[in-house]
């Protein structure tokens, strides 16, 4: 069976791991802090590679930042990390091919082949973290758009510029329904500038809570009508925390298209890893 | 050059033409109101047929509603036209292959074979009118999801419940930005009830109209991020009136996403006969 070494990369950690065909971990999942420096970081992947890549087939990456249609780069900036990291080229790290996928989409096809969306051609997966990631499967693909950067969940839930996203545009369905904007929701309804989300999850703050969970809703009734897809999946470490037999019940109330299903993420917390993986070996086949 | 009868039918009238692989119109284009009952529609489909069937190879039908992904028949109810017309049995009224497609689906194909966003493998059409109708196609091919109900332009706007939907929802973007949106804008601006899109448009009322067009704006810039198009085509009888260059610069100020264009559509009123006579015939090659 063929094998993958993948690496996760965000702001805060890189991870990496070795994954077979089946999605499954196979080695000791190795954690380091993400470097403050692009060189770093490049620094840290040679380090993971020269380590493993003569056990592996190919290597997969799960990077925060939108990724081009080729499964070589990433497009534009991304917060969070050393500023030059997106011109990062993954492929002169390797000898072995090199395939990146942005995390969120990695996730969803975690899910897509192994997880909650299994068996369903039309998904959306939905990480609820300190932002919020996207991740689209179209007819049994991942949808990326012209560029590589579909799926970002910045749509309004308001036109009247009352919170400012972390995009640098105003009211996005982000800075209202990721941590940042529970946060910011959990001040305006409670007048408490140091109030936290644990707060909120821990306090079990239902009113707060209820006015997050709709605005999440309020997002999804959106999602449907355009996509009209199979399933809905919520994950990420406030996803959680969402209820979702009360969103699928109340989001079937409410849209045009066809019924669809609001489901828990199944593939826990390295779902990037395990995606990314299976992203590559796939690759792999179709390489032959 | 193979040839379809296109049927055009929408709440108010029925149209029916002949057009060519080259998505010209070669015949009279015929036109008559859409009776009131079922009987009379299918009556009316039936002589359009019987007159037209052996001049061509296919029969391409572009109609109000949701129609399946096998384009067989309609999904679910179609307001504006009677109950029990989504019932149709096309294909038992010909014995040519009879092909069903979305009115808002089929102009969107339109505009891309021979239209504004033709060359473009990612795009969205827009159709202001009295509804707004919605067309997304994804890797050169229409995006119909799970059940053929895709592309419905109802997300929200608010989540305030200030204006209830046609669909039965709250906030849609369709009413902020339909024919029956402007008019709300214009009387909540004004104050008076009886104000009509004609005296905001004759009227260059330009504070309204510029409400108008930035509730379109804030769509178009969740559409962008979400599935990161070349291009957004705006049609329609209201679409003219908005102002393409306008709403390019600014979508593309705000986007997370790569760059877009804003167009107006090309193909002109029968733009739906047109594509739905282009999917018939593409339909007829795919079948040999």
């Amino acid at each position: 069976m063929k094998t993958a070494l993948v690496i996760d990369i965000g702001g805060t950690k890189i991870y990496n791991t070795i994954i077979n065909e089946n999605g499954e971990i196979i080695a000791d999942i190795e954690k380091r802090p993400t470097p403050k420096t692009f060189g770093e970081i490049r620094a840290a992947f040679e380090e993971i590679i020269r380590k493993h890549e003569d056990k592996v087939d190919i290597i997969g990456v799960s990077t925060c930042g939108a990724v081009n249609n080729e499964n070589t780069g990433i497009l534009g900036s991304t917060g969070n990390i050393a500023a030059d990291y997106p011109s990062m080229d993954f492929q002169s790290l390797s000898k072995k091919r090199v395939f990146v996928e942005n995390d969120a989409n990695a996730a969803a096809w975690a899910e897509h082949v192994i997880g909650a969306s299994k068996g369903m051609p039309y998904s959306i997966m939905l990480t609820f973290g300190t932002g919020v990631g996207g991740g689209i499967i179209v007819n049994n693909k991942l949808y990326k758009g012209k560029s590589g950067a579909a799926g970002e969940m910045h749509f309004k839930l308001r036109t009247d510029k009352h919170r400012k996203c972390t995009c640098g545009a105003w009211d996005c369905f982000e800075i209202y329904t990721s941590g940042t904007g529970l946060k910011i929701t959990a001040e305006e309804m409670s007048g408490n500038p140091n109030i936290t989300t644990y707060d909120v999850i821990e306090g079990k703050m239902t009113d707060i809570i209820n006015r997050w969970q709709n605005d999440v809703l309020a997002g999804l009734i959106g999602l449907a009508n355009l996509f009209d897809p199979d399933v809905i999946v919520l994950s990420g470490s406030l996803g959680d925390f969402l209820d979702a037999e009360y969103l699928e019940r109340e989001v079937n109330k409410e849209i045009v298209t066809q019924p669809l299903k609001v489901r828990h993420a199944t593939t826990g917390n390295y779902s990037g890893m395990i995606g990314a993986g299976l992203l590559a070996l796939e690759k792999t086949l179709t390489d032959q």
